[in-house]
């Protein structure tokens, strides 16, 4: 009896269409993850349960996949790659040292509900800087950020960054910070709910007056360039230090940033970005896309004060992002910037002559040395055929050459796009050959 | 209460002196997998039990790592890349389309006894050809095979190449083809367990005679260049058809692949070789290295008739092989083939003077812009500091600026090995400190 070939419900398979812009764009953050001295790491996809469970969210506990493995051992599979760096950072720290900047790029796993369209099963993509408050990793992980968005060939995309020490700071001067968490939590809900409808959530949750909400969300709706922002910031928050320390900080990485010549535009004060989670302590930034806001950010993060506390008494200050591949993939799908292809490959060598196939071999080794992806035909079927499964793949074009060919020394190089051939000469370097297909490969 | 930050037993984390040259090993893998057509596929870690039960060992069976996940469905963590892509191919191949070529880097999960020194967890990096007979398919998977070493920087290695045709064809001739899983299997052990425990071996389990377990051993004894084994094996099978075409099969991949300019020693004919694994049925290949035989097979693999034959009624033929990820890391670092270093950067610039920080960031962003990776050291500590962790972190150069240098248009380009600087111009553009990074990073 057959057993039916089927994936479990929220995993999927990668076919090569899918494949193949996941390795592009992974391989691009890996290059601009690098240029900036990150280095890559990796840890176990299972781990003991007692370092994953409670240190995400009731919702990650009650989603992570969980077993006792051959030993009686309580396990867990890794639901995001934050909790594994506090415990790698815990164990490690001493033998690498301070400052360390990594990045991991792994795959993780929530059993989450799929009516969402949310997977069990995906990856992340996130960079670190750990062991220093110095404001340099904050300018540095807004430059990668922008690093990361231009090299994927985006020019319109917004880094908004906010200070949580600019709500801290409204907070204790509101005497409302014992109830920081409730509070920032309804915030971040102001551009999906209104000003009202939040300023009733901190009444009832947080204990606010109708006064202490409206000014939390009237400092969250501040509007204008940076600087104005800057500005009615600093008044708003007169002789608060938290406050004030939180200013001055967004406005060194802002004059930084645009010291390295990145655009302004770039870089925009958003004080209503709040970032629920509890740990941020300093910078945090959101990223959207100019052309597509509503997909919603696609890589964010912030600065933490201490990663690690459950696992080390070493305090471990940091500050990290991470890129959201399914998201932004989906976005460029959509975007028409991913060229649809299930080949890696440049040119397809036709098997046309039965008894020449160790001519093709030999084409196809030396347009290999010379730098192209090749695919040989493996069988000597009929021309039609071969071009259909070139077509299919996604070939732009393939190499025929017949035994009259063969014997002058040259070789048919058709675009299957255009369906126009040109001869060129084999010769004694290939380079005709290879300099004809790099034409076509970029009209 | 602090939570001991530990990994699982069998588990280990990824350090950036262990990370950078696993990185670096599988993107040349991927190059040269690409430069032959085979696309990339993933396939999820966790599958039905009953897709992957059954299909390796015993022993797979027993090691692989299973649970019931939160719809009270039985799941198993995949233990090989072989049981998923036949599961995958079943599935989209018909969307697909063949010949088609994958290749397949990921994780694998095997509860293995750990006392033999093995890892629970470890990367396979797999690449097949699947639904064609075509010899093409065998002459390309040594041509990878080839390049891959070469790729890696190996001069000295030699693939071992047989075809269980002639095997069969012998087991046929000697009318112990019903009995040919536990020949071969008593065959594998020849170099283990030598000639006269081996013979014994067959005439205990399989029922050979003395003369028919001799003969068996005789054919895989059989030593000489490739052509003379050819020669003798065409004698030793006169009048057996499935022998002589394997053997015509052999000749024509060791030809090819000859044609097209590899050097004859890397392909070695060895008649004793047999993968005692039942679903290979055609060439088969394992690679050693010429200066460490001893850590065994490096990349392994050959033809099978059917890959899927438990989830489809469609034949799917094909051939495939599998770079053993690990074991050649292990070999390059034994070797001194890889350098160590904590850092995939090429130059530090030192943070010297504290009111100069943008020059250093501008300094970092011009030569990222030229192709360097440049770190930026986050504080204003003395010089000393910063040096001892540049150097710690496997730095070969740091560049060196002090208000001076900044108000000359100059800086110090500092070579950590021989405590060498010198001074170069930042100028408008940074050419000259390029080629002065990188002729130290070459020298």
């Amino acid at each position: 009896m057959m057993i039916e070939p089927r994936t479990l419900k929220g995993f999927r398979d990668y076919l090569p269409a899918a494949m193949i812009p996941r390795e592009w764009l992974i391989e691009k953050a890996r290059q601009v993850y690098r240029s900036y001295g990150f280095s890559p790491i990796d840890t176990p996809a299972l781990e003991y349960r007692e370092i994953l469970e409670g240190k995400g969210s009731d919702e990650t506990d009650r989603q992570m996949y969980r077993f006792e493995d051959h030993g009686g051992r309580k396990v867990g599979m890794r639901f995001d790659l934050t909790v594994p760096l506090a415990r790698f950072a815990a164990q490690h720290i001493g033998q690498i040292g301070t400052p360390f900047k990594r990045y991991h790029i792994a795959t993780v796993w929530r059993g989450e509900n799929t009516q969402r369209g949310r997977y069990r099963e995906f990856m992340q993509c996130d960079f670190d800087t750990i062991g220093t408050r110095s404001a340099v990793a904050d300018i540095e992980t807004a430059l990668v950020i922008v690093d990361l968005f231009r090299t994927l060939g985006f020019e319109d995309f917004t880094i908004r960054i906010n200070n949580r020490m600019v709500l801290t700071g409204l907070l204790e001067k509101l005497d409302l910070i014992e109830k920081s968490t409730v509070v920032l939590r309804a915030l971040d809900k102001l551009p999906k709910i209104g000003r009202d409808k939040v300023a009733q959530e901190m009444i009832t949750t947080a204990g606010a007056s109708q006064q202490q909400a409206s000014d939390v969300i009237s400092l969250a709706e501040l509007k204008g360039s940076n600087d104005e922002v800057l500005l009615q910031l600093e008044q708003l928050l007169i002789g608060n230090e938290t406050g004030q320390a939180g200013i001055a900080r967004l406005r060194q990485v802002l004059e930084a940033v645009a010291a390295t010549g990145v655009p302004r535009q770039f870089l925009q004060l958003d004080v209503s970005i709040a970032r629920g989670l509890d740990y941020y302590t300093g910078v945090i930034f959101e990223t959207f896309l100019g052309s597509l806001p509503s997909i919603g950010s696609v890589c964010s993060g912030g600065r933490y004060d201490n990663l690690a506390e459950l696992f080390t008494r070493q305090e471990l200050p940091g500050i990290g992002a991470s890129l959201g591949l399914d998201r932004l993939l989906a976005a460029m799908e959509e975007l028409g910037m991913i060229e649809a292809t299930n080949t890696p490959a440049d040119v397809m060598v036709v098997f046309f002559d039965k008894d020449r196939l160790y001519d093709y071999l030999q084409i196809a080794q030396r347009l290999r040395t010379a730098g192209l992806a090749v695919e040989v035909y493996p069988e000597p079927k009929k021309l039609g055929q071969q071009l259909k499964y070139a077509d299919r793949r996604g070939f732009r074009t393939v190499i025929i050459a017949g035994s009259n060919e063969l014997e002058t020394g040259t070789c048919q190089i058709k675009d299957l796009k255009t369906s126009k051939s040109v001869e060129v000469e084999l010769g004694g370097n290939i380079a005709d050959t290879v300099e004809t297909i790099k034409k076509i490969l970029n009209s």
